[in-house]
């Protein structure tokens, strides 16, 4: 018996394992950067590094110049075009002359290019098609020396060079694709999922792709990984991956409770019947208006949205102030007695707050507690202010308190958003400015106006799942 | 100055003692019994005295009678018919055979009395219009050797004959009259006030009428007051007057929070403006028909009514259940996402609960939380079972949980209500008896057909005051 069912089990497992190697083969087909795309990539990256020596040496003996982030590591997935060339100064130059330098070596490399700005301003442009990057930072002994975060950039590289091998990078490759597929790969502020950097350490520790969701399929949040074992903070988030250049860093702080569980769920769903339909994102067909129609005659919620234009911040600024307007306004309804029963925020051209109701109407009275009858001086006062007025009820005696009955300010949801109380809730600052400037509510039937601009996205409220 | 504002506060409280002296005079005139009335009862008393002397001695030679309540103490108020004849016999005697004697006394005194049942059996009936009980005790030395609580009325009889003078007396009836004006007289678990012997403690606790008011005025609950300064125990009631014949009771147990508050409220109200007003009870005229609509309208609430045969109980057993019916079905309503606005339970020969609702309709739809994904047993059976139920919307993830939307299994207060799940709140137990046997739930303009039997107490309900 025991034989037999070993035996069952096992061939369970090897037809799992070829659907799976099947699937994999399919997918590194896909992502893995063919002998052609590769030669090209280092043809460019090879003359952008020598015009940056060039231009970096010129100006400053000591500088070197290294290519960083996962071109440089081979753990770019075909069609990636990023180049991110590292310009390193020695340490004692002083961080204006860095600048200078960083800038002039940025230009000398790429012409056509840009100044952008992150922690240092640097030369952004593009070269036969790829996004290149012309960075300056200080080259440091050790990474707990560094002055800002490019600074750590080196070392992050040179940790991972000496750890992924051919088989790992190629790990690193289905990862960041199976994480794209389920819309969870990006440190951004929008999707505050895995960041490249942190997918490497995650292929590196758990030793490849299927170790990986092998894992995460069993992760108890807080997961905490260390792989140089010098952690010495206590970090509250769901995720913790200690920084190897640096003991008091998370590399995962950005990684939403969201986001872990999307992995943990997909590594469940991906291991237990494997397909490519993981590893491809989900691009939703817009709603159309009689789907939207349906839904909002089968939910009998109260759809109503907030629309203005979209302030012109970049994502990092415009999402967190998106999530904070909507629980600001979700609160304000709920405060009110408007239950939301969900809600999103989306933006493009025009950003729209956009929620469900379960309560959009109330009555005309709402109670009003006041003071325990015993506190006398406030209980007085409260008593001769309600009971001289011709509108309210009461006040009468609950629980030892008088309550009145007066009139309500906002008996629907409308109301509320179209007054001026609005602007006492939480909003972000720049969107509270773009609503001080302009912005409609739309209720019920009018939201079918957001379609033409947000019908993917509408979609994915309605038809929600765990992927993203 | 100084002299001045004095001269001019005692002219004022002058004043004031005149109006309030006027107004008690007016009082005293209509609640204290004339040397007739006084006559008659002091008649009819002696001669149920002898009566009961008389079989009771026959019975057991150490046997006595005596007077106690009100009318034995002159506290009654004009018109108040309540003779409480109480036969004592001594304590060695076995509860059987006090049981048989007391009923024997009782039916020689009252031979057209019936028998009723408290701790005892007694008897009860009506002589020359007096009601009268006749209730067996035993004679005790000390209130602590108590049987029953029958036995302890002796003692508070005597101590309170012992500390009422003629003055305190009739402090006491107006008393009593003041309470019954604001609705807080009487221990009855519907109106769970002040009982008689707790009026009497309070005014000989505080020295008169007037002392008693203008202390309410100032009370800060937890009140205690320990006449006898032997209290051993803590009590959690917003009024405590420990039982001056036993440390262990307190005399206020059954005195709600809201009837303390009342009598703070009108005594700073009387004390302010006296007027004979607060010594009458309200009598609201029924509610019409046309003003129960106009509150509706004024309103917007959704109002819903359970109506059923008042199941046949005392008030006492009554009024506590009808009270945890309306907080089971309030809680079940809100449980639902129906939120109740105000309600009132109320019976007569038909019983109602009447909860008005700020939100009677909801959503198709419902939000259902599951497991976190991490619990990975309860998890993927939480998905497995949703993402296979094309009515249900999701799964999806928040928060690290798995979220779905699915059917919301009442959208309708009435739904709810008509339902067995109405029987899955806390009912009172008759209640749940009585609702099996039949119930119609009516809704908004459908509760004009409780004004017939109902109209007074809607009347209340719509015109809340402080006085009740």
């Amino acid at each position: 018996m025991s034989d037999d069912s070993d035996d069952h089990g096992n061939r369970d497992r090897d037809e799992e394992s070829d659907d799976l190697e099947a699937v994999l083969t399919t997918v590194r087909d896909r992502v893995d950067p063919d002998a052609d795309e590769r030669g090209r990539l280092r043809e460019v990256a090879d003359r952008l590094t020598e015009r940056a020596e060039a231009a970096a040496t010129d100006r400053c003996a000591d500088a070197d110049v290294i290519l960083v982030g996962s071109t440089a590591r081979g753990t770019w997935t075909s069609g990636d075009r990023d180049i991110d060339v590292f310009v390193r100064f020695p340490p004692d130059l002083d961080r204006e002359t860095l600048e200078e330098y960083g800038l002039a070596v940025g230009h000398a490399t790429l012409p056509e290019g840009h100044e952008e700005y992150a922690e240092h301003p640097y030369v952004k442009g593009t070269v036969e098609g790829f996004d290149v990057d012309v960075v300056p930072c200080f080259r440091l002994e050790s990474a707990t020396e560094i002055q800002s975060a490019v600074d750590r950039t080196p070392f992050h590289n040179q940790y991972l060079r000496e750890r992924l091998d051919d088989d790992l990078a190629a790990d690193v490759r289905l990862t960041k694709q199976f994480l794209r597929g389920i819309g969870s790969y990006g440190s951004d502020l929008r999707t505050r999922g895995f960041s490249g950097f942190l997918t490497e350490l995650l292929v590196c520790e758990y030793g490849g792709f299927r170790e990986l969701l092998e894992a995460a399929r069993e992760w108890h949040p807080q997961i905490e990984l260390d792989p140089e074992d010098h952690g010495r903070e206590t970090f509250g988030d769901p995720l913790v991956v200690v920084d190897p250049t640096d003991p008091e860093r998370n590399v995962a702080a950005v990684c939403s409770e969201e986001n872990v569980a999307r992995l943990q769920h997909y590594a469940r769903e991906f291991l237990e019947d494997p397909s490519v339909d993981y590893f491809d994102p989900v691009d939703p067909e817009p709603l159309t208006e009689s789907e939207l129609q349906n839904h909002l005659e089968r939910r009998e919620t109260t759809p109503i949205a907030v629309r203005f234009d979209a302030p012109n911040l970049v994502e990092d600024q415009l999402y967190p102030q998106l999530e904070k307007s909507i629980e600001g306004i979700t609160s304000g309804l709920d405060d009110r007695g408007f239950k939301v029963f969900r809600g999103t925020a989306i933006a493009d051209d025009a950003a729209v707050i956009f929620v469900e109701l379960a309560v959009s109407e109330l009555p005309a009275v709402e109670r009003h507690e006041g003071p325990p009858v015993h506190v006398r001086g406030h209980a007085e006062g409260f008593y001769d202010a309600y009971t001289d007025d011709p509108d309210a009820y009461g006040p009468f005696i609950e629980g030892g308190r008088y309550v009145t009955e007066r009139d309500r300010e906002f008996t629907t949801a409308r109301e509320f958003l179209e007054s001026d109380r609005l602007f006492d809730v939480g909003l972000g600052a720049h969107i509270e400015t773009a609503l001080e400037s302009d912005y409609e509510v739309l209720v019920e039937d009018e939201v079918t106006a957001l379609l033409e601009e947000f019908g993917r996205e509408l979609r994915q409220y309605f038809e929600p799942s765990p992927r993203r």
